[in-house]
């Protein structure tokens, strides 16, 4: 069966690329045509099937961004009422540099370094930089903060930045601080600082709900970090880029607030993920597209917004994520007409109800007034008992009574599962149950590891190609590893 | 030096019990003489130094306990809105207690039935029973409930009924069941059950802020309590009694409204502690009244209040806190014009912060509307690590900053030691630290074991003897507990 998709692609620029291209469902093998009237380029590795272009001019700093302009549409109120936005303006930025260069200097790891891109757009509105003490206390005990005027918002992971006794001692009495990158640039200065304790346990416990060595979160960050947490104001030199191939696809709050508003999106709805879109997925998506039409929403546009910062070692990584978010667009599943795709920037903490919380608050701030909710979100198994970490169920519980998210609409997930008599993926009904076929995560994954397909119709066949090349590729991986190890 | 106090003593039925005596200062070998017209017994052991009286009637249930009058007073008002009050009216006694025989019965531990005696009083209002899921989930993410009206209430440490599986199989699907104490006696109903999984490790974990083996609470009620927590809306069958002497001095926040109406108090602060009561805590107390005098308010109340429910082994139990505490009103190191004593019921979580919020929030449904907080408040030391297991800061910053607390004054302790030159406890005078000398209660507790004096003013005589006959006896208990087993 061979369509037409239009497909909108959002670049940092917010231009709208308007692509009218062909593609053959059903058969992977078939090549994409590009309108070659648009200059573009594949974006991920050599896989020919790649569908989604972008403009290739390099991204520079959105002029928005130093215009400030107050966002003008019914979306959403951001947290705080304004969005943060902590870009230092680009005439300003010389003497800045200058400064920032005489400060004593905080290194930040790849993780830090993805916080500061989160907290320098405002996806943590109205929170201005790495917390300090009172709110890192208000976050651990009550997943919020009281503002100044008695509202209340959302904050349920502690957005913190560690340091040493050593580089403690060096800052010594300085009120201000330069941040530097994985990279070694100069990225950003820290002000009015405020220097206090790293209780990791305290942390750990109160923000995972366990202690059990193997939280990919804690052992990749806060085992090893310092004793000392840094708070302070945070000024950003230039908006951070990864310079990866998937920056366009990085758009600021501000960005996608201004690309909803353009569409004339009368509701938003986001959908955060860490995993390739199988057919349940876009089932699910549909039918909330369809729920809030009957509602009398006459333009729901969905945010599909996968999450692009630390994720553990057995996810899929971003780069074949965006490969199979593309593919799923382009065979049609998703309607691209209605549907922004972007990465939002946080690292994962794996940490189910609480962590819940933060994606759902930092979609409120990027402008979605409606946020779908699974089984089990941000949650993963046990790292020491044989058993879910979270209760499944939780994750929406607690999401649809936190502090700071009452203006947000909660839409928890229908269960979709395998239905095994009209071979699709459907919403599960419990009547027949027997019909249906569960297609766990774990279980997917060993399907693409083996080569062995999937049900009919459980994912787009050019979505499970990308999925099986990059199983493939691992193996091959291994396979020459372990070939280089035997012949040392 | 001899003086004539005159003690206010609130009984069960609010009367006032006005006992003019005399007691002689710093002479704790001189016994104190009753007005021969009141009927009185001591309540504390053989101790012949006992000075707080009261009333022999056996209590009753409250007059105002069926009546229900709302509280007219211009006292704060309980969280939301209205005090809970789950005593059964008497008139319907007999058939309630029909209905819970024949239910299925679910057996209470000890502290079990201490927190029905909390939530039957409403010092845990509006909770109306052990938690249901959704309160229990708000209660261990949030510290706090939010109410239909969209208020906020507070309510940090979960209030829960934990059952095992076969106690849970007994239940089956019955929506009730009966509340059978310690000592075998049908208690209460709980109605429209929900059972829900007891997941104890997350339990301890967002309620501790550590997992590590040792925590009082924790090796007391939870290892060993079931996979399951049982809430519902309690029905208390009758006034809860303790039957140990102390009962009278267990006034509910009903009762302690009451009293601080026909006081004519226009500012109620309260002292939690579970430890004895030195003159620095009492410097403290004093200086608070000084400082609401200065603030206008007329006829400020003090309410000590000691905690009542489980404390861990080597707490100072509370007959012979309650005998310390008389002793110190008696030598006049309080006024007891102004002051109320009276027992809290609630067991003790040791969990700092986290429980500093249940002590203040318990306190708001008492009426008080000042709360005084000190250096690490429910905290003690870190059952595996050589280190304190809160920031003793900690406690006050996040009671300051707790949601559903707005309403509430907070008073943060100004640190009282002894000073050397002075020869009294006093405020902590920096500029001359050295003149100071603190005294933990570790210290203390070593002094009256071991029969050794503190310093002079450290605590007033006849409250200082009580801890050391409290102490021998331990020792002589010791003493034949060895002979007894060297003998066996």
């Amino acid at each position: 069966m061979s369509l037409t998709i239009k497909l909108h692609l959002i670049t940092s620029h917010s231009h709208h690329l308007n692509l009218n291209f062909h593609t053959l469902n059903h058969h992977p093998t078939k090549f994409t045509s590009f309108n070659p009237n648009i200059r573009s380029k594949s974006i991920y590795h050599s896989d020919p099937l790649v569908s989604i272009v972008y403009n290739t001019k390099p991204r520079m700093h959105s002029p928005s961004r130093s215009v400030q302009a107050p966002i003008k549409s019914s979306l959403i109120d951001p947290d705080g009422g304004r969005l943060v936005d902590l870009v230092i303006p680009e005439s300003e930025r010389a003497s800045r540099v200058l400064e920032a260069q005489a400060l004593p200097k905080v290194s930040l790891s790849k993780i830090d370094f993805e916080w500061v891109h989160v907290i320098s757009e405002g996806w943590a509105s109205p929170l201005k930089g790495f917390m300090r003490e009172d709110e890192y206390l208000q976050s651990l005990h009550f997943n919020s903060l009281r503002m100044k005027d008695g509202s209340v918002v959302n904050m349920s992971l502690p957005i913190v930045l560690a340091i040493d006794d050593e580089t403690k001692e060096r800052i010594g009495s300085s009120t201000n601080v330069g941040l530097v990158g994985p990279n070694g640039d100069l990225i950003a200065i820290l002000r009015s600082i405020e220097i206090y304790k790293h209780n990791k346990e305290e942390r750990i416990a109160r923000t995972w709900g366990t202690t059990a060595p193997g939280l990919p979160y804690v052992e990749e960050v806060i085992t090893s970090a310092g004793n000392w947490l840094i708070g302070g104001d945070l000024e950003v030199l230039e908006p951070i880029k990864y310079n990866d191939g998937l920056d366009n696809y990085r758009l600021s709050p501000q960005q996608l607030r201004k690309e909803f508003d353009s569409r004339q999106a009368d509701a938003v709805f986001a959908f955060q993920l860490r995993n390739p879109v199988h057919n349940g997925h876009a089932l699910l998506m549909n039918d909330t597209r369809r729920r809030l039409l009957e509602m009398g929403y006459k333009n729901p546009i969905l945010l599909l917004h996968p999450l692009g910062g630390f994720t553990k070692a057995d996810d899929v990584p971003l780069d074949v994520r965006m490969e199979q978010h593309s593919k799923v667009l382009e065979d049609g599943i998703l309607d691209p007409e209605t549907t922004i795709v972007a990465i939002f920037p946080s690292p994962m903490h794996y940490a189910g109800p609480t962590e819940v919380q933060w994606h759902a608050k930092a979609r409120i701030n990027a402008g979605a007034n409606f946020y779908i909710v699974g089984r089990d979100p941000a949650g993963m198994g046990h790292p020491t008992e044989n058993r879910d970490l979270y209760d499944p169920d939780h994750g929406k519980k607690v999401l649809s009574m936190a502090p700071g998210l009452e203006k947000l609409n909660i839409l928890p997930f229908r269960v979709a599962a395998y239905d095994t008599v009209h071979k699709k993926m459907a919403f599960f009904d419990p009547s027949r149950a027997k019909e249906f076929l569960f297609i766990s995560g774990t279980k997917m994954r060993n399907f693409a590891k083996t080569g062995e397909n999937p049900p009919d119709g459980f994912m787009c066949p050019g979505g499970w190609k990308v999925l099986v090349n990059y199983y493939e590729s691992l193996q091959t991986e291994e396979g020459s590893q372990q070939a280089a190890v035997l012949s040392a």
